[in-house]
């Protein structure tokens, strides 16, 4: 059978378990053929091909709910169920989503690009469903990374208390994004390799059974046998939190998959299935890849596991730009410390955390433990970098304003990712940031132009002794001297062109600023030309000598309209009892949908030609 | 002694456990009769007289750093910390606040207002300690309610990872603020019950060890019982995680106390000393109190246990006036559910819960979690009410805009204790809500103005099928008639107070309206007076009518300016091309310190008071 023409899972029915493995094999092809085409997430859904496909088989999906945590390891689910066809256009534009749509499928039922929510989605729904006296199964499918977040731990507490019936598919690869952590992953190793199991064997139990005390010591054994059975091998943890266990199996065997799966069918109350998996499974680069280098990939040569595209040279990503700084601040700062949560690899942090393993912390997909764990080392003196995309920050909202800001400790925040991020679409798009920090008191948020000024910030933050945000976009930037340092001192603008009389003041931040500015320079267009790069504080003094002019202002931005830098803007004027249109350009009050970065900030009318298109709009 | 006359712990050292027991009493009864008077946290401070008085003899602060999870726990550590003298003032205006705070003490070393945060913060400042080869131990006082919460488990499994020294005090009352829940829970109570402790009889092992087969079983029994021993009962799930235990021991019992600190304090390694209390010992009516109304009370009478106060004849507390709603419609919605994290007292939910337990959901101290529990409820057809404080709502920003804003879930919330707060102060304040969810797509922010505009506006929510936001303040509202509700369509605005040609137009929202209107009618001031009761989406036609009058505006917000409904009038206005000014009163750019409700507000101008000024000052 063609894969590219499954039109649903109900073919699967009637395989054999022999004909499911050859289908696998196919799947495993199919995935790597087009995610080398169009990139994508690779090593997640190599291991999961035998999980989905047996999920497919063994339960009656739409009507049994099958929810796949944080959504990315959905392709093979995605295949099965008549998508296989459109894969070519994945986290393309108007092309199928890198997580699960419900819009695209009724075999979809639950959307995810945040990690750890799945066990709290499948609780509501086998709640609904027993409220309504339904029949049908919910199953969740999340990996060993994601039951390390903290509001993995609250469901599954609640599940255990509530028991509801309601299946969980631990996908253990033992790597998570990029490494395992924490005690709990200990726990799972524990069971992974476990050879406690005591058998008593048959003649010390025929002997015993010959006297009275005997008998009474081998009932006990029997009784500290079921107990220890229960409590270390089957149940462990996860029995202490309600929740009934199966395995561990092997998550590429179809026939252990076939046997556990089936019990859990039948099973009363909730149960785990411990399902162990290879991440990166039927390709060798994938499978060795210890830095989940493989993880989220480009396109890249199947045969040769060469990685197409790359950076051009002399650029770097705007992660890697950070990491320099903080290699270098890392030989005279002793204090400095790195953490970030999960994102070694998507941050590019490896050559600090090589350098300097003491002073660097991977606390897993823990993002509210990460800002206070920073807030804590602040506390005690250290100086903390907190290393974070924009979009997954928002799981610490509170840690940020409670324990961070509140106490005025100098956390610096590295906001990775800040912006339009392309393809991840709505889930990973870092356009809310500005939004709901900028009404937090003690917070500087910073957004350089460039590399040079994007070091000159980190300087800045750290001599700030304040929570300090600075945030960067995806992609990348040129590299420059920065043997020394620009100074940006806090809650300054620049003016990058200017003119006697103009007739518009532009205001923007970022990336596309330098090649916007030389621009308007070369076709001498009658702007004052800001880099706001203080999103907070406002450089009130250069506004207030910006007043003067007798001209609109235009302020474009890479975030949400909402609380943005635009609305700071005309609280500045209006608080002054200025008269003066501030005219605005940013995302208007929607989720952003994927495509690619450039296409998008062209829809969104937040791109360097949309700016220069308004200006000359606007200067007419 | 006099406790007021307590300077600084060092008395401590020289004591005897007999005369800590006595200095306990004292500290009861200075307790009842300081808190009797001026209100603040009864039952857990009780609880933890022991706990407290004994980690002050036993280490060494400031040098060694206590630090108390939510902090309300914190008044024993205050008055043994010289600040007895000041209890009269306790969380009055210029008084000593109910939290830990840095500056009022050398011995506050940690602030927080919010649960679980202790853990993250102690796991910080002990490897800022090792990173600096300093000596001293970090101790972090939690309840079992708090160690509930998914932030704490992040940081107890990083704890177990790294393995730093770090002290646990888990005081385990058994019931959080209002009641225990979880499978954690029962984890903890199985420690509590548990007699499975076998012991072998020495005649069985006498008898064993006469024949070889015998010795080789005992061997295996002792093997057995060791491992039995350290899972089931010392260990346990603390142990699963890394961290080492001690315990359970009885948290009233200084001897016993005394020996598990002196063992902690030598420990290598984390260590969790498991600490059972009784909420409220001491004081029989907190003891017996199984509802958390002695959670936090305002002034009572000690001898009979009668709360002075009360609410006014004709009068609810919004929290009530909510769950008259929804007790209400709980009758023909069965689909309607209840969540609450941990504040069925607070929230007054108690009603709904007795009448209909099955659809009452009280999941702990786990905001996340209780919002995408919600978002699961409603993907699954049902109508889930999240009730939650807008400050601790902070938890779950993401949630709300990842998984029921994105997927336009219909989940309504009543977030209480919206405004100011009072006397808890600024780690509780609800002022940051609308800044932060104003920017988050699809949601509905809605504030009534009296009794039925909530009811009405409720039953809006519920029949708007998107994420909806009902906002209520702290305080009371006067009962109102609602056997027809009042009909409160989205996004409608609602014009009290007109005159023909106005010399402003006022926007304001929320309890103080209905007051002011009256007396803006009364002095019949050339206004027009708008109750904004949507803070999105605005009443866009409205706006666009009173466009027309050539006046400035001025919005008053119980809420920041940075984000708030202001800035919204603003960017309406500018966007329209019309010059206006648009007079702002809300909470600057900072964190609100403690006091009244009332003292706060005329501090803040956001009072009716500052209202009626603001307006005589911009029409003169």
């Amino acid at each position: 059978m063609r894969i590219d023409e499954i039109r649903d899972p109900s073919f699967l029915k009637d395989m054999t378990l022999e004909e499911i493995k050859d289908l696998c094999k196919d799947i495993r092809t199919f995935l790597l053929n087009s995610i080398s085409k169009t990139g994508g997430h690779l090593s997640s859904n190599l291991g999961v091909v035998e999980i989905s496909t047996m999920l497919l088989k063994i339960f009656d999906a739409p009507k049994d709910k099958i929810i796949y945590d944080v959504g990315h390891q959905c392709y093979v689910h995605k295949i099965l169920t008549g998508r296989a066809k459109d894969f070519h256009t994945l986290r393309q534009s108007g092309g199928i989503a890198g997580f699960q749509k419900k819009h695209e499928s009724i075999y979809d039922c639950w959307e995810a690009g945040h990690s750890s929510t799945s066990l709290s989605a499948a609780l509501g729904m086998a709640l609904s469903r027993d409220a309504m006296k339904e029949e049908h199964h919910v199953i969740a499918v999340i990996g060993d990374g994601a039951l390390n977040n903290g509001m993995a731990f609250e469901a599954l507490n609640h599940i255990g208390e509530l028991r509801n019936n309601l299946i969980i598919i631990l996908n253990d690869n033992n790597m998570s994004i990029s490494r395992p952590v924490g005690g709990f992953t200990k726990v799972l190793s524990s069971i992974r390799t476990s050879d406690l199991y005591i058998e008593s064997k048959s003649d010390i139990r025929n002997s015993l059974m010959k006297s009275k005390n005997g008998k009474i010591l081998l009932e006990k054994l029997i009784k500290l046998r079921r107990t220890i059975k229960k409590k270390l091998f089957k149940d462990s943890l996860f029995y202490d939190f309600g929740v009934d266990y199966l395995g561990p199996i092997d998550g590429h065997n179809v026939y252990e998959l076939e046997r556990a799966l089936q019990m859990a069918k039948t099973h009363h109350g909730p149960i785990l299935v411990h399902v162990l998996t290879d991440k990166g499974k039927g390709y060798k680069a994938a499978e060795e890849d210890k830095n989940g280098d493989w993880h989220g990939v480009g396109p890249f040569e199947v045969e040769s596991a060469k990685k197409l595209g790359g950076v051009k040279d002399g650029y770097v990503s705007y992660s890697q730009a950070v990491t320099e700084y903080l290699v270098k601040r890392g030989e005279s700062d002793e204090k400095l410390f790195v953490i970030t949560p999960a994102m070694i690899a998507g941050s590019q942090l490896q050559e600090f955390f090589a350098k300097y393993p003491e002073r660097s912390i991977d606390c897993g997909i823990a993002e509210e433990h990460a800002v206070t764990l920073g807030a804590g080392l602040a506390n005690g003196g250290m100086h903390p970098f907190v290393s974070i995309y924009s979009s997954f920050m928002q799981r610490a909202y509170d840690q940020i304003n409670h324990d961070v800001a509140r106490m005025n400790l100098p956390v610096v925040f590295g906001v990775d990712r800040a912006g339009i991020v392309g393809e991840d679409g709505e889930t990973h798009h870092g356009v809310f940031d500005i939004s709901f920090l900028r009404s937090i008191p003690n917070v500087v948020i910073a957004h350089p132009k460039d590399y040079a000024e994007l070091h000159g910030m980190l300087e800045t933050g750290f001599n700030s002794h304040c929570p300090f945000f600075v945030r960067y976009p995806r992609g990348n930037t040129k590299r420059m001297d920065v043997s020394t340092l620009p100074n940006v001192p806090v809650g300054t603008f620049e003016i990058l062109h200017k003119v006697d009389i103009p007739k518009l003041v532009v205001f923007t931040y970022g990336e596309e600023t330098v090649r916007m500015v030389e621009i308007v320079r070369e076709q001498e267009l009658p702007v004052i030309f800001v880099n706001a790069r203080y999103l907070k504080p406002l450089d009130e003094a250069m506004l207030a000598d910006l007043l003067q002019y007798d001209c609109d202002w235009l302020c474009v931005e890479d975030g949400m309209l909402i609380g943005g830098l635009g609305e700071a803007l005309l609280g500045y004027v209006n608080d002054r009892g200025v008269s003066k249109r501030v005219h605005r350009r940013g995302i208007t009050d929607h989720f952003v949908r994927h495509a690619s970065m450039s296409e998008l900030r062209n829809e969104e009318n937040i791109s360097g030609e949309a700016l220069l298109e308004a200006i000359k709009e606007l200067i007419a």
